[in-house]
């Protein structure tokens, strides 16, 4: 090639390297896609639709589910109008490489061969075996729920992951709480029965071949090292927030009427306190938070942090589309927690991508801070290029882990990882052969820790 | 030309369209200036000028007005220091092309002779014609106070919009609530006679040809969608912020001395409150706000929010340059607001560039929220690159309004669009062209939409 | 040279003018290093090689001191995987240009050869003074104590500078009111000798040749310009933060009990007041605050503001590699400051890139606000090229002062100040030869402004 650039060199030298990648969705038991469905239905599209102005009725009817075709026969329309985001470039990509399209633009008058074609090869045996070739997949980690049987699939190839956001918010709620000791078959009551569901927890995951524990976090959330109230109140409300009704009920009353001041009483301690359910519930997310970390430190997981998303922000939105972020939020808010476990390796994903400044910087000052990818509402050149070049230029080369597709099927590892390759490797040439006259070889070197290196260290078993 | 780039032919793809322009503050009944006074004495010049060491006195005098040659004599030798700033390079443009000024660089020695040939241009008949046509201007929204007659003008290139700031922040004052009376008819006296007055003025305006509501807001501001405190209390205050100076000095009184708890009487309500002043008209602030909503839902017209001003920072600043933001601001604060109301549609500006990555966000899931322009001090080329590369890549192409001017004076119409279009066409041509494959022609289809066609159809009659 | 560009040019242009730096820590009496591990003892590599791993043990031993060639046998392997950082590259192009090192990469097979030689050449006489030389470096300003005896050395070379953050912040400890007393013959004891004391800091330092009081500032600070609060409490607590301690013990015991409501016991004010000894220190660090700004406008002295740090977030970091930011943080919170002292110059640094935006406007608006440098964690080129394009565009260029080293050694300034350079010549070349048509000797021009004349100007004696 003539015309070849050092940024071009460098891409074919990122581009051998298999993929690994640290955090997806993927369901090992239906990793690829069926239809186009599979693929247009990501939530990338349908929230993109949406917010072009697609009814939700067309995406998701009130009743029933639609019929695959007519679901892509909905969105396309609409897509039509989407193509300049980069969202849809992935689909082009993805299409062009694994189903021989030879289109560039998604139309009213080309979907519907596309559809079929597809559909067509994804059926064929030895389908995802293909895509996962193609792709030069060597593992990807999934997302799993604390009570996934983690059965059936290889554990290698697809690692298990303990994802942990209802533990922490949610188990406070009966179903919860139920599933967890039916996961565990320890009833949790208290603070130890808690921690020995925890360990059984991660006893199962680890021996199926876990390799992090993962969780993602709202913007007000500032994870409390110590109880900071009273120990007395602290405790009763963690009897509440474990299912203790009857002092719930009591002290709800004593909320309610400001308590008698007889602190003999249990339940006149809520006389203190204004929403005795949330408060419960709070602080028993804080202790939660906190026995989970206590475990990653025992057994050695990595916690992946992917902090700022307020959950359910838009509500008439389309399943997975209602989510969005403050950017008033700070790591400071977790300074005591990188501080009270030194021993843990977190891995840090944000949502605002004003708060990869202080990212870069937290890495920089903290051992157990390691920037991780570029999260959802990030995950666009425009914001990863400045993201990548910060990191690329101040945090410790061992401590990024450059990308992970979060994807939910298989087809959408490559054209994300491709996005990023390509941003990665513009800024190497850039910045280390062009600025610092590093060579190449060098350089390709450096680009493949960030990109799978490091990665496979910090996740390795 | 040999050397062209494709961004050199989408460049001029974009110029050959004329400018809809769809927010300035031309005033339809002296549109251009009468010489260089009017342009020079713009606050982007006062202002910096004022921030380079001019004495205030001798831009505005306290007593009296400079003679206009003598405001631009005061001005110059401060400019000349001021020749790296955009905001120069504006008038520079502007000079050279409607002035045939053959100068780069304004000085002492040069610039009367430009002033007196410039006025001598400004006075031929036609001059306002002539710049309109020069700039290729095809229609430029306006910015009225609803007290505004909007008569004498032609409403289909003089594009009229009700400025609202007044109406929400400062009903609460007998001036405003006359200047209302006056204009619909109606005094106003509770929330009735308030919607029949707003009522009053949608039905005004949009008889005029009005296309778009508009508010400025501070950062501070956080629309309510519900009175959130009691009822009783709330009605109270409303009655205070109408204008029942009766009920406001025994409020008053009751607030001070703490309310004797008897709330049959309406006073003693207030002994809740701290500031009976502040309190009733915040909560007024909020009702207005939310009745515009209303009003522009059913009127179909876009509410223009303009998010972040905090006004008068720098009281001893020159007029218009007083006001400044605080980043800590964010669009969660509006989440209750947009889903409020689906069926306005918020086009949404902001003054903190950290802001516009919410935004990027906010107008990928929300239906109603579109991105809008660049505003007041984020449109400098540093910001609008990477603001306009986040949107080009993740917000549907059908929701994006590229830029509009804010200019005073039609002069500057031209220069500030032209600097946006230079940059539009660098961004499309390395996103689209260069990183996507695209034809040219397809990339200025696009790049037409996001400069013009998006305001046509969104404002569209 | 056949290839050059207008950038080349252009830096060649800047490169040949003598750098005045104003802002460093260089020790006058010990300017330079002895050894390597005077150059990588710089907290920029003990925090990282921290950050990477290395055990705190193997940098700062809990008993003695390293030898210096431990000291850098322990951090080189470490420092082998921190070549990704711009940090590391200061040290390489040092040594090769000081030491005639040739290699480029520090490991563990060739440190020893350099640090000999190095330490060599150190101890060769007219060591500093070559240095000085090849930097180039007219004049280095200092951040000295305030009982800094500014003994025996040129000042006129090593400018000295009133470092206050100990002043603002622990004047109620008696150990720092015993130095200032030693230093200003006043025994510190009410409003009047502090204020004396402070005049005499300032005559002492403005007689040898100061040029500027400085201090950093945690992101919680707002400076208050009048006493907020009742005036008999406020007197009262910074009686207690002069060192009453009897009147301290009483208002401790009245905030314990709530107070006896009899105000004319001067303790009991105290039942209103939470943590009487905070609520006290915050009460002076306030009134010290103005005291400094009211010398500063007395004595002609800027006031370098060096904002949001929040110091020893990390405890278990090393030296100097504890603190952090937390990007919450506005300038709004300084409006008051810069309007109540408009004859003092603020040149404001921020440590959060976020807040540079900030800047830039608060530079456009205020005329005592003059942008300065990249501070800390700002100092790399991912985040110094944007925020220094957004000040050529848009801040007066008479108020931008380009950078300072903030150096420990002087060793330090060459590479930082090249650093700078070459992003300056890049951004000045594209911004005005390219996009504006400027020559490059107008351009040269500007920028030897931004990069020493504006230092020169603001801080001339």
């Amino acid at each position: 090639m003539p015309n070849e650039t050092a940024a071009d060199r460098i891409l074919s030298g990122l581009e051998a390297a298999p993929i690994l990648d640290p955090h997806s969705h993927i369901n090992p038991h239906s990793p690829t896609s069926e239809n186009l469905a599979d693929i247009l239905g990501y939530h990338y599209y349908t929230e993109l639709a949406r917010s072009a102005g697609l009814a939700k009725e067309q995406i998701e009817p009130k009743a029933g589910r639609l019929d695959p075709k007519e679901l892509v026969a909905n969105l396309v329309p609409t897509l039509e109008r989407l193509d300049n985001t980069v969202q849809l470039s992935w689909f082009t990509e993805l299409a062009q490489t694994f189903f021989g399209w030879e289109g560039d633009r998604l139309t009213r008058d080309n979907w519907e061969a596309l559809y079929d074609e597809s559909a067509r090869q994804m059926a064929e045996p030895g389908y995802t075996d293909r895509i996962i070739k193609q792709t030069n997949l060597e593992k990807v980690f999934l997302t799993n729920d604390f009570d996934d049987p983690l059965a059936d699939f290889d554990t290698n190839f697809y690692v298990p992951c303990l994802r942990t956001d209802g533990l922490v918010f949610k188990l406070h709620t009966p179903e919860v709480r139920e599933r967890l000791a039916k996961a565990t078959g320890v009833e949790v009551g208290d603070v130890d029965s808690l921690r020995a569901a925890i360990r059984g927890l991660f006893e199962n995951f680890t021996s199926k071949g876990a390799r992090a524990c993962a969780i993602s976090l709202p913007p007000w959330f500032e994870p409390r090292m110590e109880p900071d109230d009273d120990h007395r109140l602290h405790a009763l409300s963690l009897r509440i927030a474990f299912g203790d009704d009857d002092l719930r009920d009591r002290a709800i009353a004593a909320s309610d009427d400001g308590g008698d001041g007889d602190f003999d009483d249990d339940a006149a301690w809520f006389g203190l306190v204004d929403d005795v359910e949330d408060y419960a519930a709070e602080n028993l997310s804080h202790l939660v938070f906190r026995t989970l970390a206590e475990h990653c430190r025992e057994f050695g997981l990595p916690f992946d942090l992917m902090i700022g998303v307020n959950r359910n922000v838009y509500p008439a939105g389309v399943h997975q589309g209602r989510d969005l972020y403050d950017s008033r939020c700070s790591l400071s808010q977790y300074a005591d927690l990188f501080n009270a476990f030194p021993e843990v390796t977190f891995p840090v994903s944000v949502l605002a991508p004003t708060m990869n400044q202080e990212l870069v910087s937290y890495a920089w000052i903290f051992p157990n801070v390691v920037t991780s990818g570029h999260w959802w509402y990030s995950n666009i050149p425009a914001h990863i290029a400045p993201d990548l070049r910060a990191r690329l230029q101040a945090v410790p080369g061992d401590k990024q882990i450059g990308y992970y597709s979060d994807a939910y099927k298989l087809e959408f590892v490559l054209p994300k990882f491709a996005m990023y390759r390509r941003l990665l490797a513009k800024e190497l040439a850039a910045e280390f052969c062009e600025g610092r006259g590093w060579s190449e070889e060098r350089t390709v070197e450096f680009g493949l820790k960030v990109l799978r290196g490091n990665s496979e260290r910090l996740f390795g078993g």
